[in-house]
């Protein structure tokens, strides 16, 4: 096995995070026996800096010759200013979603019961810990949807967007949903807004049709008003959350940030081939980049993925897995988690602890 | 003075709620010397069934001839197999806002201190209580927007809607939040996805320009998904948060939620005139109808709101504002709110307790 995988560590913590990330590949890849080589690119801020956009057309070329993306994060104050199309984060993780057809994101949001005092809800409610997977449709809907424009000035100057979805493009996500939840509580809870939206009548049409191949798993709906209230009452109700693009964009961070550890958080978006790029769900933290004090787990979390999705390695993932949690089950936690900055590890000494429990 | 109050009392809890309200109303009437004239009206389940729609012909015209509506609340298991459009809740709801041109929502979600531990939100997060006053465009955007549609068969059959702003409809309930803003913390938290939406990108030039004629006011922005993030971790950040329409919905809702006390919260749907509809935040509660035990404050504070913006009669919302205040400083709390439910107090008490101390 010889992979070939593009590395875009970005701005910000980016650059350290990876460098945990590269570290403990190095080690599964000899433990496992496979070969991977590596690409680097620059992305968002840094690749505006030394080429004018966000995402340079040599940085694209390096992902299209690769297996998969193990992308960091991008963005900061520096670059705050520009027009929305032109920054960072827009300009790079937009068109690298269209042109790859990373259809389906993947956030699973998980509370790791010996970390639930770091969740904003209350005891009561994070006792039972919770386990999340947002299923996000990520290259149809509102955000990509035609037409959109602006016209007229004045007072009756105006812009529209356009929201649309076809039954292709839901049934596709749905069936992801569903696979997922076999293997998990067995609860899918499509999150729509059906009582008011036309397309997300065919969303929830559609998503009912797709249930009926997956008599084993419960199809619940849900409109995306409630569930951001459900969401914080009672967490543990849910099990998969499939969404459309935009309420998706909205329910995986609010289901982010209800775990407390942002840190912890991975992300995968796939294409129907499982290509696919994976990026943690925290952003470039600009306040303590250069410091070495970052959490790098969501980042080694995010290769795992990349591993058990892209590269077809079960085996390598689940030891990176089983070693975080080994890890932060013997209380060793970097400075945005330890319950007293003394006790904190730093970024390398995080990814070395992982390491050697792997 | 003499006003027409259409009333709605609506389904579930509705009744049992709007009778305190009611009871209250026409204490305040005798004492500050104006009179009100009630016309009650079916809407809703109940207007379904009698009626055959959620928002009978003969209701509409009961509220053309009113000053303002106060509504109770719609919607139960009875209903919920219905097409979305003829739900009570969407039935009755949209077209009452449009017809009215209700375009200004204003939800304020507050949460006392005496009572922040009923928050899902953790102790050290609302110590300090929060305030915040969701001011919700409500008869734009993707709600209202044409076209919608839905066409084709098969996997390419497709549904859209649009998302649609003008300046005029960005400038006028930007005008709305502004205003607020002038009598409370000074600060207007803009939420749009104005990095990925064009119509977005109009709302926040828009709502920059309004913001010059408001030089004492402090205007931020915030893309949706962070504001779904912050309002969990630190709520106490925002004073006024200005909204498009749909994600006015998400977010009014999470804000209510996190104040964990949602029998407590009014709103406001208002139009250039000040004619407005006043209703509770929370839901018809089908599981405790005709249990005479809801807290009827949501419906009594969203009494108080009536008088304030539709009946010009801000003292006597001050008065019952007030006397809400000193009941709950009391710990005279209905079953949602109470710690245990022996010390429960019935509606019909807590009505007679808000009554007493005015
Ligand atoms: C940066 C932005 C375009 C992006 C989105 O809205 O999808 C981000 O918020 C995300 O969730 O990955
Ligand atoms: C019932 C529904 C149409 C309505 C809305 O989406 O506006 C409700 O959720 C609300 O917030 O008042």
């Amino acid at each position: 096995m010889n992979y070939k995988v593009a590395l875009l560590p970005g701005d910000g913590i980016g650059p350290e995070v990876m460098a945990e990330a590269v570290k403990i590949i190095e080690r599964v890849k000899t433990i496992y026996e496979f070969d991977i080589k590596f690409s680097r690119a620059d992305v968002g801020g840094c690749a505006i800096d030394s080429s004018g956009t966000a995402l340079p057309p040599e940085t694209l070329k390096t992902c299209e010759q690769s297996h998969a993306i193990l992308f960091g994060s991008v963005g900061g104050p520096k670059w705050e200013n520009l027009p929305p199309e032109k920054q960072p984060e827009r300009g790079a993780l937009l068109p690298l979603r269209k042109h790859f057809n990373l259809y389906c994101n993947l956030r699973p949001a998980r509370i790791f019961k010996s970390l639930a005092s770091a969740s904003p809800l209350k005891p009561s409610i994070v006792k039972d810990g919770f386990d999340i997977l947002c299923v996000r449709e990520l290259t149809g809907g509102i955000y990509f949807g035609q037409p959109k424009g602006r016209e007229g000035t004045g007072p009756s100057e105006k812009a529209w967007d356009t929201l649309v979805y076809s039954r292709m493009e839901i049934e596709r996500i749905a069936h992801h949903a569903f696979k997922a939840a076999k293997n998990r509580r067995r609860i899918v809870t499509s999150v729509d807004k059906a009582n008011v939206l036309t397309s997300m009548v065919l969303w929830r049409e559609t998503v009912i049709e797709v249930a009926k191949q997956y008599p084993g798993v419960t199809l619940n709906h849900i409109y995306v008003d409630n569930a951001t209230m459900q969401l914080v009452k009672d967490p543990h109700q849910f099990d998969v959350l499939l969404c459309p693009n935009m309420f998706g964009d909205i329910i995986s961070d609010e289901c982010a940030m209800i775990t407390g550890s942002m840190g912890l958080l991975a992300s995968a978006s796939l294409n129907e081939k499982n290509f696919g790029l994976f990026e943690p769900a925290g952003g470039s933290a600009p306040d303590i980049a250069g410091k070495g004090i970052a959490n790098p787990i969501a980042q080694i979390l995010s290769a795992a993925m990349m591993l058990r999705y892209s590269l077809g390695q079960p085996k390598a993932a689940d030891a990176i897995v089983a070693a975080v949690a080994k890890v932060l089950d013997q209380g060793i936690l970097t400075a945005d988690l330890a319950p007293d900055s003394r006790s904190a590890v730093s970024t390398v000494e995080m990814g070395d602890a992982i390491l050697a429990a792997i």
